[in-house]
């Protein structure tokens, strides 16, 4: 299938060459390669997205990235860097690139400013935030945006009527020595992504973000972070807890309403046929984007599984390109109709 | 269907009732009633059986319980208390009721040697334990039974041949400050149940207890934790860190091997046809086991669903029955037929 | 769920009382229920709509109806008399009741003019036929719309922009006598039907009629008489067949592309979420269609198993009522949003 | 996968190589080729079998074969040649191959004494049958096996316990001309062979057979037939038929008995994992065999599908050879554990 979608692609800086480096041995099995590929913007990118029918492919700042520094000035130097640095980057393609705007997640107001800036300056699709924000002396804090001192920033979200990608982010401090270190194979895309993410997200949701802000979309990789899996668990007990434990006053709605009204699941990671059916069922392929996870994933395995897969017509192009066309409104860009 | 058997079923010593009708009035939309069938042993639960077609039941000490008890003294004597107590309860009913032992798990030989008692001396059918076990002058630790000191006890649980149910408990100590303190709705079924057990059971795969003792069987309630739903991304995942990495120092196997040859799942709290049906591809049928999680679902719930859930009847037998029959080497019981 | 939209719904003429009593006494537990339900056309349908939130239905006259009658003006004749009469029933109740023209299909020039005036003076919402038309002197022909002297009556309905809803028949003549005679219990839904329509849908498409008339919308009952089931096989057979046997003169395109394009199925008499999902999948459900095949199965049956289907909130909807409030350009109906 | 078992895998006399010319250049995009694999018995198969995991086939002869002569005497001649043949061609490899007899079923008694004959003197492992058997004196007739004058047959197929394959056969006679005649493209695997096959076999249902030989043991190919799609449909139908109408009289258990307790389905020339889920719940994985079709499909395309399908290993060991070990006894054979 040409002129697909991709919306969970990371890039790195250069100056952090180094850093990308080191961090490239802890989980790839050719660090080299992941340094070159991250750090590459437009060049080997759009080689592999010509060779696998990718059209557009909507660029983030890698994880963990300026949700790891817990300086909250120095994190909104660095968003800012990088910002005006991918912006500048991609500029002279804007039929093959889009950009998640990086955030400093310690001040609300701030994050909304710079989404703004972002948005209104350089055209950006929306934002890409990694989890949670470390703060606190020793990095140990972590910030969760599901809090009502966050409202202003959803509010800034649903103004400029662009998604929040919540992408995950390794443990740190306390948590990490308590739950992770000791079964370290664990961290990242086997478990802990998903713990992080769907704890936050859940949080969002039963915090009210959703019924505070009903027009506010976030977007979920890997096909929703396991919630998909429970949703009638979920379901089931939410609906009980709310008839007399007094959830009703935070969260309205039923969790299928807010995986219709504000949730999006992408592919990121996950190549799999019978959990993307167990998806659409549970889900629905409205709400289901394809995404990659490049460089952590190659486009081979995710092009070839994804245009291979049996899936009916309809739901392959929605999945593959239509949905994201309409969450972006896009228009026309390389290898597909507008 | 008759002759059904539970396995994630709870009961509660008549001695903590006011703690009990405390801990209920925490999540429950009738404390009073879940205070009466916790506590109720035969009758009560003999009365929904009958009604449900339900043959035979193994119980299992509520959680918390023991691993909720950092003093390791006053742990052990509440776990030789409570099994000496239900194996007085249920002694006179040999066809419809089995038990699996309590376990105090700050010191593996001691589990290990009163699961030895239990299983010796009252006939037991394994043990329920309730994820990691509170310890530490605070209750502020919390043990992992996926370290190599643990060895001796999962020794004894193949030497035995009897499995070991690894049950959620609700997070305590800093991991609750930290991150479900300020999302309260989703500690329990929700949630953190599921992050809980399956950091554990994955702990235990990665750290290569399988490994060690390959007969070893472990089951996991609530349709599997989450963990058939990343069945795919996990066994992507290790596979590729298994051949760089040093994953295959500890796990010499495929994700998939390890639940064809160590692991269940139950359908206790989670009464869906369509999850069950992606279990049975990601799974196998001969690897699920029906249950209910009473007191804290309802028999008709969870029956009513089983005996109407579109399902071919091979299958409906095993997961009903028949592999419980097999792994706990059921004789004759009640409603059932040998 | 209120508002939803049935389109597999019968009535028979009440002057035809005697047989339709003889008929139903043929494959219903309850002929004289049956009699009634199919005779009335507005009390008890309402009375049942409302108990089971059904905002609006599409009538069609009974099968094997027009199909049956080999005499071509008699057969005609009947077609104006059904027209007539179902225009006349439900003129009162245009928010609960459309209908499909029923045709005599001996002569694609007539059956075409018919359904115009249906459509132009009536405002019926397309034709429902019964499988193939007796024909003949001994009414032992069939015939198939699947050969080019049909191209008049499909590109009149490409014209009208209405869709025509393929239903089955009984088999008849020596087809009867060869296959079905004696295996009787086998006519009909459990297996006669699907092979009918099957046959009849799958000429349609290999003989080039969609390739010929690429807007023309077919809808089949059942969830899609089997044809979903084969997806895969069909597929891989057909595309085999057209790299050098020449199927690929008159189809073109894959069966992919004609269930996305052209065909729609509906879950008439076929209540299982199984199913349903296993077509989510391989059909899509922008292609589905609530419906109920009443009075032959209740509304109850269809409408509880419906409104309690595990299904995502957006793909209910549409299945539900969105997609027909599309396909046949409902506007606003009791108990619905236009 | 090592080790796989495959039975529905034909051959052809070499005698009528210009009669499997003409008929392969019916279907085949490369007839050549067909001839000299169909005809090849043990040297091109073992190369394909080595090269792709399968361990063990079992031969068939090729259909319509002897189901195609209505003159009874020269087809029982016929059968008892193709048996001989293969009994010599396949007796210096024990461990790769076993046969299928091929029947004249003009007469249950010969029929009978001929599958005795060939289990007892050659070892084979059951029967294969291609649908109805033509008769009369130009070949009109259908000789269907679902009447009771078959019973000494299927008597014999139990008191040697050996199963039968139901294979399809292309329409002929008047069928063919009312029905096939002008659609010419659905001839076969796109839609007729489960149309022939999924008759035979319900009719079988419906009528007793299996009642009468609750032992009997049928495998039907391509995932069914279709039936596994209307299991929900045709019990719901013949469910309540029962209640009233009779059906009771002749088929005491319900649908997804007679799927748990005599039928088989294989996958050959159905390599879809998404219809194979589908299966899995609707029959079970312990009825699921592996099966190519070869040389009407090729060992390619079915093992490299089922090797690398989406499944949990039990099942995939299950499906792949467990089963067929278990259905026909298979001691140890090549690539495979006793």
């Amino acid at each position: 299938m040409l002129g697909k979608v991709a919306l969970e692609e990371a890039f790195a800086l250069p100056r952090f060459e180094e850093k990308t480096r080191w961090w490239a041995s802890l989980f790839s099995t050719d660090p080299e390669t992941h340094v070159k590929e991250i750090t590459d913007i437009t060049k080997i990118r759009i080689q592999y997205a010509d060779k696998h029918g990718v059209g557009y492919q909507i660029l983030s700042y890698t994880a963990p990235g300026v949700q790891d520094i817990w300086d909250a000035k120095e994190a909104q130097a660095l968003a800012v860097e990088i910002n005006d640095y991918i912006a500048e980057q991609i500029k002279e393609y804007p039929g093959r690139f889009g950009a998640f705007a990086t955030l400093s997640m310690h001040n609300p107001k701030e994050a909304a400013e710079e989404l703004r800036r972002c948005v209104e300056k350089y055209g950006f699709l929306g934002a890409l935030v990694n989890d949670t924000q470390r703060a606190g002396p020793d990095g140990d804090d972590m910030i969760f945006y599901d809090q009502p001192e966050w409202d202003i920033f959803w509010q800034t979200c649903t103004d400029l009527d662009v998604p929040l990608y919540l992408h995950p982010r390794n443990p740190t401090g306390t948590i990490y020595d308590k739950l992770w270190a000791d079964r370290k194979w664990l961290v990242g895309p086997p478990l802990s992504f998903a713990h992080g993410v769907s704890l936050h997200v859940l949080g969002m949701v039963t915090n009210g973000v959703f019924d505070r802000h009903p027009k506010l979309q976030v977007i979920l990789g890997h096909l929703g972070e396991h919630i998909p899996f429970d949703m009638w668990r979920i379901n089931h007990w939410f609906e009980d807890r709310k008839k007399q434990l007094g959830l009703a006053e935070t969260c309205k709605k039923t969790i299928r309403e807010y995986f219709a009204q504000n949730l999006w699941i992408t592919t990121s990671g996950h190549f799999s046929t019978t959990t993307l059916n167990f998806c659409m069922a549970g889900v629905g392929a409205d709400r289901i984007l394809f995404s990659i996870d490049y460089p952590f994933e190659t486009f081979e395995d995710a092009c070839v599984w994804f245009d291979e897969a049996e899936l009916n017509l309809t739901d392959r192009l929605k999945i593959g390109r239509e949905n994201a066309k309409r969450l972006f409104k896009l228009g026309s860009y390389h290898d597909s109709s507008a």
